[in-house]
């Protein structure tokens, strides 16, 4: 099962993490890809650089993937993030989720974009036209305030 | 817009789906992948066939583009939807939606899914391993019985 998530430095196939949960019984697969967006809040981002604790990351990665298949027994997961310097409308993170019905692949996306903003030990430096800041990737920050998760160095 | 819509007698490749609806401006997409399931309901599909009226279907899944843009202004959508035989597996449609942030993401491809179900003039004949069947892709069916769309031969 620990094949289905990953960490990576190299561009993210949409295509490879639908792959690993296509499957004979499933009739539906909900993707979630996270990109880089180029203005939040009005400001400009340049660039993004993303580190994790990658031994940790994908262990907690597949620690959601357990979540799921306890709260959805059908579902089957995938789950890649990237790191290191991302472009905008570059792919940061690529889940993929089967079931056999729509409604499940659905929320169990939904769930497992949630947990990793939580658990996930992956912080992003924000490279601004004015500056730079690094952030959890995490819970998106309110007003500027960096939320829990926050590795601001 | 309208080339962000379309029948294919081909198979759907999802990344071209998604690349149009990739811009700088979202950080977030959401694609729904209608797959072939082997078993429903305990019986075994052999393999699809759907059929549509091209035009009017494409028409169709466009007016689902204009009702999500009214819904989620910032929502770009892209629709395709495949036609012919597939085989277990096999795609039949991809929805891609990209929003600047997640939440909208989901809810309007989930509404994507729900309309093309509602209005999208597509049928689909099953071929179990005990005979044949004309049913609208669409509304799932219960207990057997064909739901709204149906269009049983």
């Amino acid at each position: 099962m620990g094949k289905n998530y990953w960490i990576s430095d190299k561009p993210l196939v949409i295509q490879e993490v639908v792959d690993l949960v296509t499957r004979r019984n499933a009739g539906a697969i909900n993707t979630f890809i996270g990109t880089v967006r180029e203005f939040t809040k009005g400001k400009r981002t340049l660039y993004l650089e993303y580190e994790a604790y990658k031994a940790m990351a994908e262990k907690k990665l597949e620690e959601i993937g357990h979540e799921i298949k306890e709260k959805w027994p059908e579902a089957e997961t995938a789950i890649a993030h990237r790191v290191g310097r991302l472009e905008i409308t570059d792919i940061a993170v690529v889940i993929a989720v089967s079931t056999p019905h729509r409604a499940d692949s659905y929320e169990a996306s939904r769930y497992a974009i949630e947990r990793i903003k939580e658990i996930v030990p992956i912080w992003k430096k924000e490279h601004w036209e004015d500056g730079e800041h690094w952030i959890g990737d995490q819970k998106e920050t309110k007003q500027g305030i960096p939320a829990k998760g926050d590795a601001s160095k």
